[in-house]
């Protein structure tokens, strides 16, 4: 089903090579980025400088960033501050592995093939990496004077909003509190959307955020938030119910972390919930209404839009 | 010699009536400011936002709050810029303190008073609940239409320099890294700066920021920030030096929170290292700085200065 899936929505052939050729390039980019705002030295603590460095420069699939720059491409986004975005959201998302795989939490010892950050340097340095890695994702998103601070604010707000309470830490406060109990389809949705939906969402507005003020007039900007918006819904949602499959069908090898665990703990899961040809089929109508969305922009927007319609159809293709 | 410290540096009596005034107003504004920020109920999480609520709410000395008003004040600050500052360094230090006293770290079980956040609500709880109050600094800051996007970007960049690996992470992970050894005069001194040091300092710049950007112009803002530099330097350390001194000296009901510990654990403190005679000394030192940097401002500037110099007076003369 997966390889009918990625025969479906595949991108034409020609545009294969160039996809991937822009992702080698950006993924490198995030790469050099990271390595120069959270170098393994540091003035005040080199343990916590390498906690830090290991915890979000070696590996991950960078999707996040890729989407700040899908989205940035789209709207001809400021590259200083598209740079300054893709970063902190990688930054964001790396804090929230850290803490997540802390014993209290998931007790997870494998991520991304090595070990954790805190079976590497203890549970005191990972809570602090973690900690350290969110505040600098403010510094990355503020420190550019090439990037407006009409746009910074912006892009901290947005950001801020999005991992807080009512985002990623609420989805994980969620997920915490459904402990002993499974949870129905609507209030796994409900979870998902905030713990990992809501960075996605983000990544996406803030790629938004990033274009010249002036470029974009108003009722321009308005369609498209709101189209952007139902793209970032849909493959975020997809995102996980993807996840969900990969770890019922998957080994941990594959995964770099530890398979089949959800389910193990007796925690609800699309595939649980809907078995997996089901889980399958809502996500392939997930990428039909990132898709959908993506059309409706106007037509210089859609025109600038391949790189958003790729990174659906590779989120719902992927095998890790 | 507390007592003789008090009398030394005490403001003169008409002052103190008001002053204790304006921390009453300010202490209920602050207090206004998290009821509305971190409300005890929301739609993602009850458990988080109680959590959250818990840690922030409930007490405190809101010494970092009245630092950016005091600061504010002297410098013509925007008020909603400065309600927003004063907002955010609140609920930094409140998370530091949930993510200090987990167990891994700290293992407190006393704070304010009242069982620690992780006692009350359990460690991954009180682990998110930090977390969310750190983004929520950042929400705080950029939230409020009635601040400017440059002053709101001027804050975010502050707060966040202060807090992350270079400031107040840092300083918690040159903490545990000294575990088991004990740490000279200058280590402790530097660890101090950053752990405590950097958000008091933040604080004040952060009221400086607030100030409209054409209210100051560049030579007067230039010495004004080095002079609140060397003033937040000064009391930064004070309150450090002077909290080993109670923490030697007084007991846990007076602190509301565990007594000793420090020196129970064989950690240096400025009494283990100095003795509780040189500490005290130091403390006054530190304080004569403070004023002087004060005295060093220019005439419109040390007009509005009272309440940075009874704060500083405070801080060292406090007995919790």
């Amino acid at each position: 089903m997966m390889q009918e899936l990625v025969q479906t929505a595949a991108p034409s052939p020609q545009d294969e090579p160039a996809f991937d050729a822009w992702v080698r390039t950006h993924v490198a980019r995030i790469q050099a980025l990271i390595e120069h705002h959270v170098p393994a030295h540091s003035v005040a603590s080199s343990a916590l400088a390498e906690a830090m460095h290991y915890a979000a420069a070696l590996g991950g699939k960078r999707i996040r960033p890729l989407l700040v720059w899908a989205a940035g491409e789209c709207f001809d986004g400021e590259p200083a501050a598209l740079d300054a975005a893709a970063c902190a959201v990688e930054l964001v998302h790396a804090y929230s592995l850290v803490h997540d795989d802390l014993p209290c939490m998931d007790n997870d010892i494998l991520r991304r093939g090595l070990p954790t950050v805190h079976v590497q340097f203890g549970q005191a340095m990972a809570l602090l990496a973690g900690d350290a890695l969110q505040s600098r994702a403010f510094e990355v998103l503020t420190s550019d004077p090439l990037v407006p601070p009409l746009i910074q604010a912006r892009l901290c707000a947005l950001l801020a909003g999005a991992i807080g309470a009512d985002g990623m830490a609420g989805g994980q406060a969620i997920d915490l509190a459904a402990t002993g109990q499974v949870l129905g389809t609507n209030a796994l949705t409900n979870m998902h959307r905030r713990k990992t939906g809501a960075l996605f969402k983000a990544s996406l507005l803030m790629g938004l955020a990033c274009a010249n003020p002036d470029v974009l007039i108003d009722p321009v900007t308005a369609q498209c938030e709101q189209l952007l918006r139902r793209y970032a819904d849909a493959i975020g949602l997809a995102f996980q119910v993807v996840d969900d499959v990969l770890d019922a069908s998957s080994d941990s090898a594959t995964l770099g972390k530890t398979a089949g665990k959800d389910a193990q703990q007796g925690k609800a899961t699309f595939v649980t919930l809907l078995g997996l040809e089901r889980a399958w089929a809502l996500a392939r109508e997930l990428l039909s209404e990132a898709l959908s969305a993506i059309e409706a922009l106007p037509p210089v927007q859609r025109a600038r839009a391949g790189h958003l319609i790729t990174l659906a159809q590779r989120i719902v293709s992927r095998n890790h």
